[in-house]
């Protein structure tokens, strides 16, 4: 099976670069226009301990400003190379240039100045190819060893398609980058989004793209991928064999039939093949109430370790219901450890000092943990 | 506007028989092979004040097998006219018959020593045409003012289709009965189901169909249709004119264009329209979001009355998140009060004692604070 043979090089690579405690962690700053700088800010203030090792990936000038207009007494100093981070002190925040790819010097152009100038909560096609850029550079040094995880701040994806972008978001551009990276191409670089919160972890099959391709895109074959990269993924990290529920494409997981066929015809096929493979998966079940049955009981038990989700909302309404506080995203399937927080960039309160940092911490902790660097 | 007239016309008939504290309440048993009977013995036994005036359509043996089997001390009582129960006493319960509709006879053929011999817990066109027969005969009773509101206990719909039933549910079943009763369409009689629980409101666009189905009926005339019902039915219950939030298709609501146009060329026209109509109302907001947003916040305030979903899942996965214990379902648009527990008829655990009559008393107090009979 196709998807089979490439994971299993997806795992090689997985394993080519152990995570030591003196490697450092790439942390882009996003689009300049929104809450990024200033969450950064703020999270290196906050909790200096956490931070520790994180080199940001953006503009040392655009930090400067987040953490004037904040009040934060912090030292941002500009690097050339992501591992000046681990020698940084309590206070200081290294910042390194995206230039790592000098080849594309579309991005490699765009000065301080011209960020600096840039209207706080627009979207601009600027902000968007620098953001594209720090992204860029960070998977570069991550798909290179020179850090072990990177930690994303948001983009925003009107501004990314401003510049020019092919990509909607985070996810797409870190499949291409890895796949190109390893001479592969995207569709055998599969990758999925994960969305954690303390209660619940949601991973998707589908992101972004319209609902009506969401459910052209439901096959056997690329529910198995999915199935498969969420075993690996949540098995590696939990240290157990990872217990996956799938839910339903259709109102009551189509009702046998009578509410579309989707279910019948490719969802529950793919979950005896994954069984029959081994795997800890049931379903499909109603989407209205799986999770529900999935998330943390009183009782701190967990029925599942996560959801297998049909489509981008499917996963995310319930696991933003409570808020995006704590809540975490995490692409599966790349050769390495990518998380993100679980919020936009949030342009209607950009530059107020009103963003909170939490998310993106608790992005930070489970980088750290994932990476071996926290327990 | 064609839908308009309909509303205007559905709403003199809403208020033709105003409520009085003496009107009695139908409780419709559902699909006897689920948890149906147990929960209404259950509530009856639990909450004998709350549940005065209800009069259980249905099958007394039913009633009282499940009655016994809980070890409850309710003393079942046969009737043939609802107005019976006011004059019951805590302890009591009446049940009549499915007899309303005598030219209907197929259902009115099903005795009790077929209904007590069915399988518990099992699908059966028996029990689907019974409990559909009970809906009926309750509605035609709400229909003439022989009660005030009609409590529906859940029915199976596997069982409904296995009886020929052409509705996937109540509220279908329910809408077709109200039409039929008014001489109009079913086009001409457009009701909409709402779940509600204390922290949230949701209005569903589209129920029980295909996902993909569910995504061509979004049109700006039938979303105007929603809007309408929504506002006049939530702006009643509350006294207030109603301030609702219309959720979009795609994921971030399309993202200006990226991710689907439904939001462009039929959600966003639709809310203009009913803005310059007077409605109070606001969208499409993203949909992973908008619950977050809506919900009741800590500190008790609630910033939409209602979130209008566009289809079953997107309002439900939210509203059942926390649990279904004190969900209720209500249908916007009858000439009638109706509400619902928000669950099935749980085959899993029926006729085990387990089932919680929570949400069916809450659908009860839900049913007497719509018509007067509770503060």
């Amino acid at each position: 099976m196709g998807c089979m043979r490439t994971e299993h090089a997806m795992d090689e690579a997985e394993h080519s670069h152990a995570a030591t405690p003196y490697s450092p962690i790439a942390l882009s700053m996003g689009d300049v226009c929104g809450i990024g700088p200033e969450i950064i800010a703020q999270a290196f203030a906050q909790q200096p301990e956490l931070l520790r090792g994180c080199c940001v990936i953006g503009d040392a000038e655009i930090l400067r400003r987040a953490a004037q207009q904040l009040g934060l007494a912090l030292q941002v100093l500009a690097c050339t190379d992501p591992q000046a981070a681990l020698a940084a002190d309590a206070g200081q925040v290294l910042v390194m240039k995206p230039a790592f790819q000098a080849d594309k010097s579309a991005w490699a152009a765009i000065k301080s100045e011209e960020l600096l100038a840039l209207p706080i909560g627009q979207i601009s096609a600027t902000a968007g190819a620098f953001a594209a850029a720090c992204v860029r550079t960070g998977a570069a040094l991550a798909l290179r060893g020179k850090v072990v995880a990177l930690v994303t701040a948001p983009l925003h994806k009107e501004a990314l398609a401003a510049a020019g972008e092919p990509y909607p978001g985070h996810t797409e551009l870190l499949q291409a980058e890895a796949a190109a990276f390893a001479g592969r191409s995207v569709a055998q670089t599969p990758v999925r989004m994960m969305l954690a919160n303390p209660d619940l972890r949601v991973v998707l099959h589908s992101v972004h793209m319209p609902l009506r391709l969401a459910i052209e895109h439901i096959s056997t074959e690329s529910l198995l991928a999915t199935f498969h990269i969420a075993d690996r993924a949540l098995t590696r990290i939990l240290g157990r064999r990872a217990v996956l529920a799938v839910a339903g494409l259709n109102p009551h997981a189509g009702e046998g039939g009578l509410f579309g066929r989707e279910e019948i015809d490719h969802i529950a096929p793919a979950v005896a093949q994954a069984q029959s493979l081994g795997l800890k998966i049931s379903g499909p079940y109603a989407p209205d109430t799986v999770f529900m049955r999935a998330r943390r009981q009183a009782d701190g038990s967990r029925p599942f370790d996560a959801v297998i989700c049909m489509y981008h909302d499917q996963g995310l309404i319930p696991v933003k219901y409570l808020g995006v506080e704590d809540g975490v995203n995490t692409t599966l399937g790349l050769p390495f450890v990518r998380t993100s927080p679980d919020h936009g960039t949030a342009f209607d309160i950009a530059g107020r000092g009103l963003a909170s940092p939490a998310s993106l911490c608790e992005a930070v902790r489970q980088a750290k943990q994932s990476t071996g660097l926290l327990a």
